[in-house]
């Protein structure tokens, strides 16, 4: 009689979202499409009005809205964030489109366990507005970057990267679109990564 | 009757080289295929036994040694450089592997006609070793830069770059072999792109 390994239970996922939300409709999508071992335990988003949230719903994903202009600080707004995320029984922690500054409180909660998207090619074009920086410099390429979340900003170590072209007409918004579509595939690419180094830690 | 333009005439290249002349030899291999309106009129070397003094010999191409030890000062030294490079009429000059800093003597001699090859994604990883260091930063995608060369070090407007995939095991050495293979089309290609522009100009 031989055993069967029992099917590795799949990585809880947090998303954090501010904007439009297309990078974490595209994680629920491969995740529905069985492409990942992972499922969205929650979608946290800080905007009211964030297209984001219909997209939780279209998903059937619970969604949370935590106003960071209802807190009284960065660090009482991220006790608001871990409270949720542990309600949720997240593991890792996904920052898609997270417009706000990260503080210990979140990142003692989940250490070595969030990982951000960020539109360039890490460590060119920290900060805001990375797109726009790519174009001011002139460079012939650009592209995406995912990597875990420390306390500098734009900094932890690198987990996948791609390059996108600069075409000589591009303004922001036709560069920034070439970049999602990667953005999409390195995200799902680094999960996966991560998933399959939990089931290796687990055995 | 219609009118035969003449051809034009090829773009007058002198390099500066320090080392192993690998981008030299394709240059040069380039050039003789026919593949590049230009024609190297002087190689500069600075090192006694740089091989890429070989490379010249190998495609009869004139070389002069400039041994830097033997100047006083950094600008005179640029100003031999300069020197050199007006006797041989050379219009456009191109550093490739060229390890020395260059003063506003030969900038001022060449403005705007001097383009350096520098093995990063500029504006990451500035300086020396640059292969190390993409490597010290763990990043996944590095590549490399054609550039106009100005005052400020690897700063200047950007002609041309290509994505190079870090892998799992690389070395500087093969990280760097890998590079080169894309050093070589990108330097070819942004001396196309003058030779094209040079002859838009003179129209």
């Amino acid at each position: 009689m031989s055993e069967v390994p029992a099917a590795p239970s799949p990585l809880r996922l947090g998303v954090l979202a501010s904007g439009n939300g297309s990078n974490f409709a595209a994680l629920a999508e491969a995740i529905a499409g069985g492409e990942l071992a992972a499922q969205i335990q929650v979608l946290i988003y800080n905007n009211p009005d964030a297209p984001v949230a219909q997209r939780a719903q279209q998903w059937q994903i619970p969604s949370v809205l935590l106003n960071h202009r209802h807190y009284p600080s960065r660090e009482s707004f991220d006790a608001a964030i871990v409270e949720t995320l542990k309600t949720y029984a997240v593991e890792w922690v996904v920052m898609a489109g997270w417009m706000r500054i990260v503080t210990p409180v979140l990142l003692s909660a989940y250490p070595q366990r969030i990982i951000n998207l960020h539109p360039s090619l890490l460590p060119s074009f920290r900060g805001l507005h990375a797109v726009e920086q790519a174009l001011a410099a002139g460079v012939k390429i650009t592209g995406c970057t995912v990597h875990l979340v420390t306390e500098e900003l734009d900094s932890g170590p690198i987990l996948a990267q791609a390059a996108v072209p600069v075409l000589p007409d591009d303004t922001p918004a036709t560069l920034h679109a070439r970049i999602q579509v990667q953005e999409h595939r390195i995200l799902k690419q680094a999960i996966a990564e991560i998933a399959a180094q939990q089931v290796q830690v687990s055995r």
